[in-house]
């Protein structure tokens, strides 16, 4: 039995019930990071009467926080309804990027680190209702996280009203799995986090409700989103090779530890081929301090190579998802899930010394890093973590093809069109071209290497070019620009199609 | 005496005698933060020798390492010299500016807190010689540490040699006013660092040599450069009233501590203003976490509304720097200075949730700001301690006039011409027009609001217009542009020498 709790068993009650306790204009935190651990029926429910009540001439709305980004059944139908006013921090669901980039949904995107501190400090109102999904309950009214933790301890201690949803998909032998720091404050009341490994526990197994916030306690029995597994394209396999030539010198050389230091892996075909690289990597005892754990994860915990694996959530392929649950006895002491301001904690990263492996949209020739709008303006996902790594990390390590859409795109521009990540922040670039070691570097000479290392060669001399001639004619010679030449690829691809003229 | 360890007092010789010893090619570490502590003599000595060998035919060249900038006897008569191939990580210095901007510098602009621990990590090479100024040498031949403290504690430890000048100008009552933390290390092996409050000690009060390592110990008597005091003008008074009144209703709504939370403030003018209005606010109690301890300070210290102020270094008024020196004994419990490592630590600013006060030289409609490179290009200074404390602050606010150069530069823009802080990292921004709270607010939400507090009435039309075109022919509009025409106001500015069409 998953709701052992008699007080919130008698709470149970119809996802469409439960969603009518949620009021047109309140603020509803969800959980969810990465499409695993998402509440999928009240949402569901909810976008059912958004729609009713816009049908009968009553506009219905919420202002929507979650972990990260969850499944078409809470982003993409809510957005589908038009019933998010304003979401935070981090959305990848195709239709409610839609509605942001037509300008029909407000969208505040954050360091995933920062959710929780400042849904605390106040600024962003009060919360409302919290919907959360848990693998259970416990007799005590505990609750046994599912398969994310995102921002779900700061949901539940902040709403007003509270909506669980027990989802007897997740795995029993979850229970366990999570570590949940209770530990943090405003300051001036903020001490020291006592963690000093990715293997280390400081919290309890489980999250703490207050049973008389529970309105409502809702049975499920769906899936994570998981989305499918994609193997590694030739360019990943380039760019994984670039980055694993590159640790294994840095190991030569004595500037990081034979066992590697804590990993932090971005998403996606990239990482994948990275992950999977490892395999056949020799470092061995490995650790990663990331935000998700993803496929290429497993077989390095069941080989032992990897020792452990500290994250805020899963975002496995179905596949992926049916074995962890299947062998959740043999992973469970191989991984902890923690909240994501401790998985994400400047603190903690930097103290650990992460290497950390993101993905970008394009860099600049300086090496500035442009990882969440296309052509300056229209946002894929959100920075998410991105931030939180690549400043406090070790070694920050930006990976990309160094083209897109069939080489129309260049990745490696004049400059670029938005910044994210500043060339302080930005140590290493990655494209199946080559690797660029910026560190310790002046402006020009990362120029230098960027287009030499990663640029592809049908836009090399147009970058050689450009620099060349800013160097003649720019305003100061520190980090050399054309202003009215600078974003003119971009304006190009926006009235051409391609940035090739 | 100030040098009461024998075999260091059998090293004294003259300048010159030490600058030699210094060679062609090698990486110098000098002791040094905003004009105070730096060396006096040696530096000068080592340009004069430069500029013999070089009328010689004999090339030479250091790379140089401080903690932030210096002095005019030391950053302005090396450059003048020619003999900087590379310096790193910030620069104030208006002749090593000027080749820098020419080309003829290297320059690698730090986050000031990651510059001890990349040092360690190795790939910016070993540090040859480190020339290192201190109040005293004890007995047991430990350090007293003079007005500023920034790396000298890393160069001590990673230099080949070691040169120390004695400036018998510092006060011998500095005793005591350091906290030289030795508990860093590399990952793994890193630890929390255990300061909680800005009044913490977690160290001890001097600096740490191998005296083998010594190879040369100078006497000096000379002043800090102490740049003098700019009374505020009208605009600074205008942005500290705006701050003012900004904090008071925070701690009004009770999002922060009457006593506020530990102030860090840049340098200059509005800096000073801010300061010197706390005099008639009511807050009580209150403490400084920040780079720099300034005039400003002073008087808050005396009346006892600022409890304590922590630093790294003094940047001082000669008047002020005069009073420090004379009452150090009343200050000297009140202040505490610490290596820059620390005092600008993400874990400890993120943890002590410092109400972060920095300049801008731009910062465009959705606030992401510009804080070291000017059209662009052409660096000013440095992006210094900035990205420090504004990531990780409690509140971060940026600060500037709404123009520049007689209005022929507008501080608002349509899209910032090089970015060191990116929006996320931005909360408040205050011109004299007014004030930008962007907390919680979405891209557009922040436009409409920074277009109408903060830009000056004649740009204000002009920022009106891109926005609402933008919004019309945007690619996206998460964050609407015009990539043709963002950049257009500094290819102007350069072209006719205004913004202003």
């Amino acid at each position: 039995m998953r709701i052992r709790n008699k007080a919130l068993r008698s709470k149970i009650m119809s996802a469409p019930d439960a969603a009518r306790l949620i009021t047109h204009g309140s603020t509803v935190g969800m959980s969810g990071f990465t499409g695993s651990g998402y509440p999928k029926a009240v949402p569901l429910a909810l976008a059912a009467h958004m729609e009713e009540q816009r049908s009968a001439g009553d506009p219905f709305k919420v202002r929507m926080w979650t972990g990260a980004s969850t499944g078409p059944e809470l982003d993409g139908a809510l957005a589908k309804a038009d019933g998010i006013e304003m979401r935070l921090p981090y959305n990848s669901d195709p239709i409610a990027r839609e509605k942001i980039n037509s300008g029909q949904m407000n969208y505040f995107d954050m360091h995933l680190s920062q959710v929780a501190p400042m849904a605390w400090q106040g600024f962003l109102g009060p919360l409302d209702t919290a919907v959360i999904e848990v693998t259970g309950i416990r007799e005590d009214g505990s609750l046994i996280p599912s398969s994310s933790v995102g921002n779900n301890k700061t949901w539940l201690d902040r709403a007003e009203k509270v909506i669980l949803e027990v989802n007897s998909w997740q795995s029993e032998a979850l229970e366990g799995v999570h570590d949940i720091y209770y530990g943090t404050a405003l300051p001036p009341a903020r001490i020291p986090i006592p963690l000093t490994r990715p293997d280390q526990r400081i919290g309890e197994d489980c999250l703490r409700v207050d049973p008389d916030k529970v309105v409502a306690v809702v049975e499920t029995d769906s899936p994570d989103r998981n989305a499918p597994f994609t193997p590694p394209d030739d360019k990943a396999k380039m760019i994984a090779g670039h980055i694993l030539e590159f640790l294994k010198h840095e190991v030569k050389v004595g500037r990081v530890p034979k066992e590697l230091l804590p990993i932090q892996s971005g998403v996606g075909n990239i990482a994948n081929a990275v992950l999977t690289g490892l395999m056949d990597a020799p470092f061995e005892g490995m650790t990663a301090y990331t935000e998700v754990i993803q496929d290429g994860m497993l077989d390095l915990l069941a080989s032992g190579k990897l020792r452990m694996a500290s994250a805020t959530a899963f975002s496995l392929s179905p596949q992926a998802a049916e074995r962890v649950n299947r062998e959740m006895s043999f992973f469970r002491d191989k991984m902890i899930l923690r909240p994501q301001e401790i998985s994400n904690h400047p603190e903690l990263v930097r103290r650990l010394g992460c290497i950390a492996m993101n993905g970008l949209i394009e860099a600049d020739i300086y090496g500035a890093v442009n990882s969440t709008h296309v052509m300056g303006s229209r946002i894929q996902n959100g920075i998410g973590g991105s931030g939180d790594f690549a400043r406090n990390a070790f070694i920050s390590i930006f990976v990309t093809p160094s083209t897109a859409k069939n080489g129309a795109i260049s990745a490696i521009v004049p400059q670029a069109s938005h910044v994210d990540h500043i060339n302080q922040d930005v140590q290493v670039i990655v494209t199946e071209q080559g690797l660029a070691d910026l560190r310790g570097l002046s402006p020009k000479e990362r120029a230098r290497v960027i287009i030499a290392n990663c640029a592809h060669p049908d836009y090399r001399p147009m970058l050689e070019d450009y620099f060349a001639r800013a160097q003649k004619q720019s305003y100061g010679l520190q980090s050399p620009m054309i202003p009215s030449e600078a974003l003119s690829w971009h304006q190009r691809f926006i009235d051409t199609g391609s940035m090739m003229p």
